[in-house]
């Protein structure tokens, strides 16, 4: 298991692979984002999507499961997140693409308040099949620090 | 049709309502967030969530609905959105909560480069039945101007 004091400034890491499919897309966006361009390619045609194309929160969601993954096959001592700062949608995402993501490590905060957790920013960003960014933020993690040894 | 020229800082809206059910919450978590406090309430119990609460991701996706719902009452020549500042998860949102939203226009800036279009910086905040906010974020949205008269 990972804790805050494991956690290393300039760490990053590589992982996650996501088939975006067409039904997925539609699934998401009818739920959650029923823009036109996020329903069809006929009325994504004359924007600059083009065609059909995943919404953004829709990515945000296929990175974090990625993220969720990457955490199962490294265990780290997560209390969820306080935030996200900077995400931009870099690249339209259509279906057939294929994401991957990476990590950084940017800072590490221990809590003065609460000496049992601290904060990681943490630069995540998602790629296509073409390696081009797609997504980037930073998220705010909190996570416990090393229980003391008895 | 409202343009970006139709767009007035310091505009406020108030809309929206989702009931957060706990199959939904399951079901999104499953797919996209599947940390052990997003699945069981015995899992989320020593957390500080202390029962099975939404994954963040999920609270963003259904206020984008809540949204997307209120540009259609009121139609908004969007062109989609570059991304979001400043999100923050305030407080947890639990199934059996009723989601409300707000919405505040912080600035509106016409392009340099592309005349036809500008953007928007919107507060969007979202509440729970017990008027405590429980999402933030900034969104930079981008819409069309008003086409020149013939």
């Amino acid at each position: 298991m990972l804790y805050l004091d494991d956690i290393e400034v300039g760490a990053t890491r590589s992982f996650g692979r996501y088939e975006v499919t067409r039904e997925e897309v539609l699934e998401f966006a009818r739920k959650y984002d029923p823009q036109p361009f996020h329903l069809s390619d006929e009325a994504a045609a004359d924007t600059h999507f083009g065609r059909l194309a995943a919404s953004g929160w829709h990515t945000c969601a296929m990175t974090m499961a990625m993220f969720v993954e990457e955490m199962k096959a490294h265990p780290q001592a997560s209390l969820g997140a306080a935030g996200v700062d900077e995400l931009r949608w870099l690249k339209p995402v259509y279906p057939g693409d294929v994401l991957r993501a990476e990590s950084e490590v940017l800072e590490v905060r221990p809590s003065r308040s609460k000496p049992h957790m601290g904060s990681v920013r943490n630069r995540m960003t998602a790629y296509n099949q073409h390696d081009e960014p797609v997504l980037s933020f930073v998220a705010l993690a909190l996570m416990r620090r090393r229980p003391e040894q008895p």
